[in-house]
């Protein structure tokens, strides 16, 4: 019977929590790593530790941090247009930020409402969204959340809250992706794209 | 501009010498940590520092190992036949393993003779191959190298030795698909390549 060593084992059991790493993969990336690259794994395993430990959140707007306000939190021309871009997650942030076109703050809220996993409003902070158009000076909250049965319940939830405080509330367009071709984009998308025209 | 914090960007970049994880995956997977699976994020650094420190090699094999010896090299029933399969890698010791059909012992060159990147028969454990075939039983020696232009080179000049110590010496048959890698070759291929083997 083929067997690994106890380390080698668990280390591949470890690989295997990644996205996408399957067992046939995780034994390949251990296997590399031992064979050509021990000061690049060591490193790898130190740079995790670090990163487990002391990364945290910014009190403001949630997205990963090491100090309590995030570059973008602690910048004060990001707060000039008073515009709050929400999001599902820090990766949806930064695909926002490479395009360069959004000038305010964001709140990312690290997950979406799911009552069934038990997820709820505080889970994903809203309370402190809250206190934000409360107390800031808001001018729009923009939904930037994923077009998913949770992301829609999430933005409802959040128009909800921003009805109350009376700050304005948009959600980004649903429709064709820039350079798609129309024959492959599916149904519900069409028929956003379609409700969703404008002048031209 | 998108940017991230120094601990983020120190465990993207670590995450990227992985095979086949790019920038676009790396940062998937540290996000994906971060958020959902902390404590397993830690478990895999804790893993990985132990793995690169205490992992080493097979004293007579050369496969990686915790101990002296392997539990195949340890094992007196693998070295019954006197047979000896020569693999470029332990992945390819694995998958040979995992067909169930070889019942030696094996010999792990952690690599190819390569002049141009300075690899030579010191690095492979040659030295140590060519004493197994003086000081042990060795009544054959299979040669399951890559069928690649390194792998190639590699079992000729491995052939030589048998041929000075007069061990037979076979390669096994090219049911093996020529350029492949035999890491990924299936169960019954590789069977059937053994029981092809010809003289070398
Ligand atoms: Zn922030
Ligand atoms: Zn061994």
């Amino acid at each position: 019977m083929s067997r690994h060593t106890p380390l080698l084992q668990q280390l591949i059991d470890a690989l295997r929590i990644l996205p996408g790493v399957g067992p046939k993969s995780a034994q390949r990336m251990a296997f590399s790593l031992l064979e050509r690259n021990r000061e690049g794994g060591a490193h790898l395993g130190a740079a995790l530790n670090a990163a487990m430990a002391k990364i945290g959140h910014c009190q403001q707007c949630r997205t990963f941090c090491e100090s309590d306000l995030c570059h973008i939190c602690a910048d004060p021309s990001r707060a000039q247009d008073g515009i709050i871009c929400v999001v599902g997650s820090a990766a949806d942030q930064m695909a926002i930020e490479q395009t360069g076109q959004f000038k305010g703050r964001y709140f990312v809220l690290q997950g979406y409402l799911s009552p069934l996993d038990g997820i709820g409003p505080q889970d994903l902070g809203l309370d402190i969204l809250s206190n934000t158009l409360a107390k800031h000076n808001v001018t729009e909250l923009i939904l930037a959340t994923n077009p998913t049965v949770e992301g829609d319940a999430t933005a409802f939830y959040i128009a909800e809250l921003c009805n109350k405080q009376q700050v304005k509330v948009s959600r980004i367009a649903q429709g064709i992706p820039v350079g798609g071709e129309l024959e492959f984009v599916d149904g519900t998308t069409l028929s956003h794209a379609f409700s969703g025209r404008k002048a031209f």
